[in-house]
């Protein structure tokens, strides 16, 4: 039997309809991978509901995709190729998620969205060398070209490169992009945490393009300031939830401090098989997978907020922003109190978040109004404040095996600012 | 710093409360084990939301358990038991949920509420001997001996054996348990299917115990009907999928081909590493755990329902419930097919559902009326009806890797009832 | 300013898309006047966030009889007369809705249906002569003119007159009509009871037509399973909860005891005025208007399910559903017990209930499987069930005035049996 | 029979239970009247869910209060008498709300606060005297006296006077009071915007007094910052919505051009009531009390938010908000564009949202931080940045006859600015 079309019940948007060629991409290893790695990397340790994965936000982002397409009364192949983009903008990333992108860009100058283009343009393969033996199953390039689709243009929406319609970009990845509306209303039903609840109908309907470029009208202004809100809520109270954090935290340092270790060979893994890579690998690594999945971690030491800093203290801290001298005074820690390899890792977290997160600081939206293209600041001044909000509430943390707490913690200032 | 409680966020429930011990036993490796183990086995392949796990299902079950004793105005110690009970009721489970429950009934004649025991009693260890070096954690046993929590009780309670108040088993586990109250509404809302919502608010309200057996009064009814039909619908809609079963079935297969494995090691272990454990064997094994990973599975060829079969050939399915007779046929499938070992599965689905989930059959609620003690019959055709309803759709149904699908449907008959 | 189409925002279906003629009709007096119509007459006295109108509802039967004509690819002209008669299935309604329908029934035998009816063909109006003088607004009857719609037809398909395709019948009214679709769920969400959710959306997949007949597939049978269920639990739950019924009964009541009322007049009226009207007239329909308006009931004094009563007295209760022998039993126990008239009321539900709701036996579905059409019984026992279950659960109860319930309660056998 | 406790179904809050004080206020005619007075006046015109009552909200602002009155760990007798307080805040509210508040204000210098002190100390009173003899419920005044209950003292916690603890006050009345924890969640849910939309749980948990104050401890600082966002977009979105301001204006000029009428007789209308009063009055008043029944509603002329204006203009456009010289414009319109008296009218609406609700100008919380008190604005920039958001958009709006629209929008600027 041959369906002509596919529903898949999602608990966000209800029945989403796959047809022609997106029948074929949702078969394709580089998707099915995805319901393999959490979308929230370890926030179900904080948040016990929080399981949901790549997959489904692909699903849900590719739906969002078709109806702004709808909205916008785009060409059919316009939103085929815009579509394409929102179902494999996600393609890309590595075991949960963005937990290890930190280490990818420090040892390759890469991130997700780099190797999300190496896929989409066959350059890298998703199967290793037994699962192709073993299945036929066609690559996402390879069913693009057997659609016509253009595999190089896919790859510039998603990327930024496009050139000749810039809203084909900004649909996926901007201040008002679809990723979010997804995401947000996702990621609060699966935590429990009510902030990301957003308007998606409402901003849908207010969305427009003028001059190539995506804008909002001027009713939907309460609505953008909403998404911005929800975002930087959500930022706050669960991508940047503490514990969240030094769960990620651990895995990174278990990453680093292997040896001989090709990145792109994590980034191929699902969630189960980097933490059964490591505790094969035995000692450190081993200690770190069985942490992980018992829940056993590493518990916050030292912490200070921007307030809590002196200026030349501020100054000291923004240096250990560079991994180099940041591992410089892990060691001088372990050294000077005894700490065996691995078990403290300073957080200075500023910078990361706001590289894998460049739409944190974006809240630049453009309104169209009945007399022309203005701001959003224009507007109202929540646009400057979720801008200025800080996220997170630490400019630097020292987590430690519960067994140094204490000393760390008497000892910190002392090692960090001499 | 220590806490004197903690609260959980869970989608369903709102905040959950953990106090005392209820403190320890969350950190308890049998219970943070669970965190790995989806509560629908296979599900997401079909409802891709459905990752939730055994963790948020043993919260949530704790949880209803201790608004019912609230409600109830029992005695705190008897409150503290039955909570305990109910927090650890599904520690026993092994990886993806019952999935490989026949397997273990087959060959040693226990299920996940005998392991259940056995944790509980301390009879059994969920550490292996490298995690055990690592960790210092306390196992469940240890902690509820630390609080002077009676074990043999707590076991009791939930086998059944208990003998002084049968209601404090009926709570966690008959036609109006706990339990349901938690899943029904936790599947519903992972998968996005309705059906399973239900009115836990009314339910609580109406319970009571009579004769120290647990019934609910007569304005009541109405909520009880509600709760039958809805896990009647779950079953036919979700729990027994067909395409959810054809990857259980997968599963069940690689592990029943294995040779001189242990069932009690299979247990053990979280969803992940039994992939990674059969990906590791190789040959029949691999095939499947990458067949489950890319969502790569066997099709459905023959399938027949009660109303297609003729009472000679009913009688003949009827023997294929037996596992050796069972097996003995997909052998001469596969030799007169020529279909490789392992690729062509008969499932007869009736007895095995009805043995790992009994409640289906249960729809005998005692009513507590002005004038005495009465049955859900006496006041509704519903209780008769729905334990009627039919589950699955299918007698029996033979599923094959997609290449032999047609090669199979024609031939089955033939092989079937020769 | 003329807009080309407007939204409305629902809080059950989000928002509902209004385009040409229903851009009109949303203006026309017959439908602004269900702004002042509750949808569940006195619901509000138990459910206090019952108070949703006949315009909320008239706009969701709109939107999904909408949706259905989409799912079933009807053509444009089709889909529009089905709309019509969807959003103008309820202009009849008098106050309170089905409160009063019972009285209209007796003295004129018409219902709401009939005076849809006539509203539609113009042979009623709903302003007043002041009224028509302040606003100039067409009627609905000049508006579907003005759209060249045949107002006769839209009639037909409401009433079930229309001959070529009852299926445009059947989508407004019967067992598996969109009406239900919107009320079920709407009202389970303005009163807080769940019973009401169903699968909107499944449904709406599941339905297709086959020899000019509705039908659903045989995939939906659970989704239909789930509605008949739904509809039976609000059924019992809500719509004949027994305070509301008594609400509803004095209202009746005092309608009944005015003399020379016209009522057409009634019917015209808005919730407010009818109570208004009463206020102003004085005695008996003063003090009902000021015991409805302050929620001062009377109270249900005797009592009997179908089990307490022995066959000849279900005989003598049989005959009180006759309105003229009910009252004059009411007389008897008015003159035997000093009661002033209008405090006591007898109420024999159950054919009224039947009348008023022919859909409440109503589960003869058709099912359309791959080798024919058959009837929903063929596949599950769940819909005989549903037909015998027992609403409401009284054959007959008296209410009276607070001060009388004791003394009718004792010589209430003694009176009724005689 | 008589119940020891009841329990109300709400869909907000689930079941809301009531015991001893309150089963006797839920029948005072005080409490009993909020069935009958929307929640938010003439909102249902835009959203058509919004039907919900100020009975609905008094029950749910109750609920809120014990829920914070237990986090809190309060005495028994003062979370009865805060709870009183939240019960009975708002049964000074005339029909439709805030709607008339700007009369009552002007014409007698009070507002529904000094209505809802009278009605508490006895010193009015609600039944009129037909009422009173037809019907012999107690008021609230004489049910708190029966329980024993301070009425000075509730009343002094509900309008700021208390002295000893001013947290009771803070609780109902407030940046962080159960007043809105109840209404901007109710309110979102009936009409289907989802600003409102906030995390009740969270919010209680971080609640602590301090010196007899009401903060919220650090760990709240989001949820606060959520709620006052949605509070400012309930505002802009809904409560100042363009379209439910012109109903509420022309009400309110139906009243004002009255002649010889006493505000207090409004005031103890219902909705229903007042709108019946206008009608049977004849000429204007029928015409309006028409016009709102159908939705007939007069349309925006003139507009201008701030930015529009210079600053001369703006000059003049503050001296309208004083009642009398706009009403002095009014009739310059009136005369020069020969409009009939009452057919245009002129919003000026920034001091009257300010007078009515203070607290959209207070987001001055106070943070419980580890080293002391702070403010809010202390942790976050979005404290500032709502406080001078703008609602609502307009500084100035013209409304009137759809007639007169055009002639109005030309001349507007000549005849205000002359």
């Amino acid at each position: 039997m041959s369906y002509k079309y596919k529903t898949i019940r999602d608990p966000i948007h209800g029945d989403i309809k796959l047809e022609g060629l997106f029948l074929d991409l949702i078969e394709a290893p580089e998707i099915q991978r995805l319901h393999n790695i959490k979308q929230l990397g370890f926030a179900h340790l904080v948040f016990p509901g929080a399981h949901h994965t790549r997959l489904e936000h692909s699903l849900g982002t590719y739906h969002m995709a078709a109806r702004v397409a709808d909205a916008l009364e785009l060409e059919k192949s316009d939103k085929e190729i815009i579509c394409c983009a929102a179902f494999l903008h996600d393609i890309g990333h590595g075991p949960f998620s963005h937990t290890l992108e930190s280490i990818l860009r420090e040892s390759l100058n890469v991130d997700h969205v780099d190797l999300t283009e190496k896929l989409i343009l066959g350059e890298h393969a998703i199967f290793d060398e037994n699962e192709k033996d073993t299945l036929d199953s066609l690559s996402v390039f390879d069913i693009l070209n057997k659609h016509g689709i253009d595999t190089r243009r896919v790859a510039n929406i998603i990327s930024g490169k496009i050139k000749d319609n810039l809203f084909f970009h900004q649909l996926i990845s901007s201040s008002v992009d679809v990723d979010q509306l997804d995401y947000l209303v996702r990621d609060a039903y699966y935590t429990g945490v009510a902030y990301g609840i957003i308007d998606i109908e409402r901003f849908i309907q207010t969305l427009c393009t003028f001059d190539k470029k995506l804008m909002v009208r001027k009713k939907g202004v309460s609505v953008v300031e909403n998404i911005l809100m929800a975002r930087s809520l959500m930022y706050s109270s669960v991508y940047y939830h503490k514990t969240v954090r030094i769960a990620e935290l651990m895995l990174s340092k278990a990453i680093e401090l292997l040896k001989d270790a090709d990145p792109f060979e994590f980034f191929k893994m699902t969630d189960g098989e980097i933490i059964n890579y490591l505790k094969k690998i035995g000692g450190y690594q081993f200690e770190i997978a069985t942490r992980l999945k018992y829940r056993h971690l590493f518990k916050q030491s030292y912490f200070a907020s921007i307030a809590d800093l002196t200026s030349s203290q501020k100054d000291i801290v923004k240096k250990l922003d560079k991994p180099i001298v940041r591992r410089e005074k892990e060691k001088e820690f372990e050294d000077e109190l005894n700490i065996p390899r691995g078990h403290l890792i300073i957080d200075v977290p500023y910078t990361e978040l706001h590289l894998s997160e460049p739409r944190i600081d974006q809240t630049d939206t453009l309104i169209l109004d009945y007399n022309g293209v203005k701001k959003l600041e224009d507007f109202t001044p929540m646009s400057d404040a979720i801008r200025s909000r800080v996220i997170p509430d630490w400019m630097i943390m020292i987590i430690v095996d519960e067994k140094y707490r204490d000393i760390v913690n008497e000892n910190a200032e002392k090692i960090l600012f001499k």
